[in-house]
């Protein structure tokens, strides 16, 4: 099977590129294809605007739904996005590895959602018929605070209720959101505890069932 | 009392630009001050990366959240942030005017608070004490589905649950989280229909305790 991850942090020597790492490797070992869309490596423009179009249906006024339909149809999607739709179109996991930054995405990933899961290749937001059905999607998420921050009962609230706006966006492209894999405080987290849950992140990875 | 319209739309001409004039007129008709940071002419940098800082703390390791905390206090965040957090500073209220993008903010919006809404100046995240109690937030939405999509039965899920971050973003920074604005399926408005959206929303806009 082919896996993309759609890594996002500004440290080359982060944890979350040690997780990264763990998943490359775990996944080649077991025989899957993997790819990784650095994003801050690659400089991946986050802002959608104008330049994102090679094409305009509508040249006077700029409706951002409007041209991806139109760069979809036609084929005129900017360079740095075209490339990562045929990543998109190849995989059949896609990984999300970044830190919680404000309870959401990191905004170089938001972009790349924005950018790349446009209107016409992960849904068309005419019919709402998803385009991406068949794929899965996991959010591997590292996290500032211990857990107790993210409950229900927490002052941020429950990581799950925080994470329905990526259900919502993998459901409406119809890939099937696998349930979070989240690396709680990783700030206080001693040595051992890192490789306790590296240990667990390796064996969540075994566990997927990717010949689906 | 002071408004900062955070303004992310990539049309000048875009029914949010409407609703930005909207605000800017009442409110400033009201008494108010109002400063507009309109993000896409701006060419605001969503990506917080390394080049935030003058200054640094680990200048061999890049922690966001230590370099956010050093350039707080020492002064030392690059000049386009350093100008946002002086209008947060000065304002009571925050008008964030933006689409819907995945059911979430568009990526230059939340590279605004990831950058912006730093360590040190909206929170301490040593000791999770809200730096900008006393200040009011609001979000002023549009959507292009219309509003049975983003009810707790429908595709999207309740609107208020997708901005659970936004509301527990600003509770953290000890901004009071106002009731949000939505205009639902404005693609499909006809013109009265935008008319009376934009009353409702001056109407709105008029009941704002801003003296409080």
């Amino acid at each position: 099977m082919n896996v993309l991850i759609v890594y996002a942090h500004p440290n080359p020597r982060s944890f979350n590129s040690v997780m990264r790492d763990v998943a490359v490797d775990r996944l080649t070992h077991a025989g899957h294809a993997v790819l990784v869309s650095d994003l801050y490596a690659m400089h991946f423009k986050a802002t959608l605007d104008e330049r994102d179009f090679k094409d305009r249906q509508e040249p006077d006024f700029f409706n951002p739904l409007i041209e991806q339909y139109h760069a979809a149809l036609s084929g005129t999607f900017a360079d740095d996005i075209a490339q990562e739709i045929k990543k998109v179109d190849w995989a059949n996991l896609i990984i999300f590895q970044f830190p919680l930054w404000w309870l959401s995405f990191p905004a170089i990933l938001k972009g790349w959602c924005d950018r790349v899961l446009a209107n016409g290749i992960a849904v068309n937001l005419g019919t709402y018929d998803p385009l991406l059905a068949g794929k899965k999607g996991l959010c591997v998420v590292t996290t500032g605070a211990k857990e107790p921050m993210y409950t229900p009962e927490g002052p941020a609230g429950d990581i799950n209720v925080l994470l329905t706006f990526a259900r919502g966006m993998f459901a409406t492209a119809g890939i099937e959101f696998l349930s979070p894999f989240i690396a709680y405080g990783v700030p206080t987290l001693t040595a051992d505890e890192r490789e306790a849950l590296l240990e667990r992140y390796r064996e969540r990875l075994s566990l997927l069932k990717l010949a689906d």
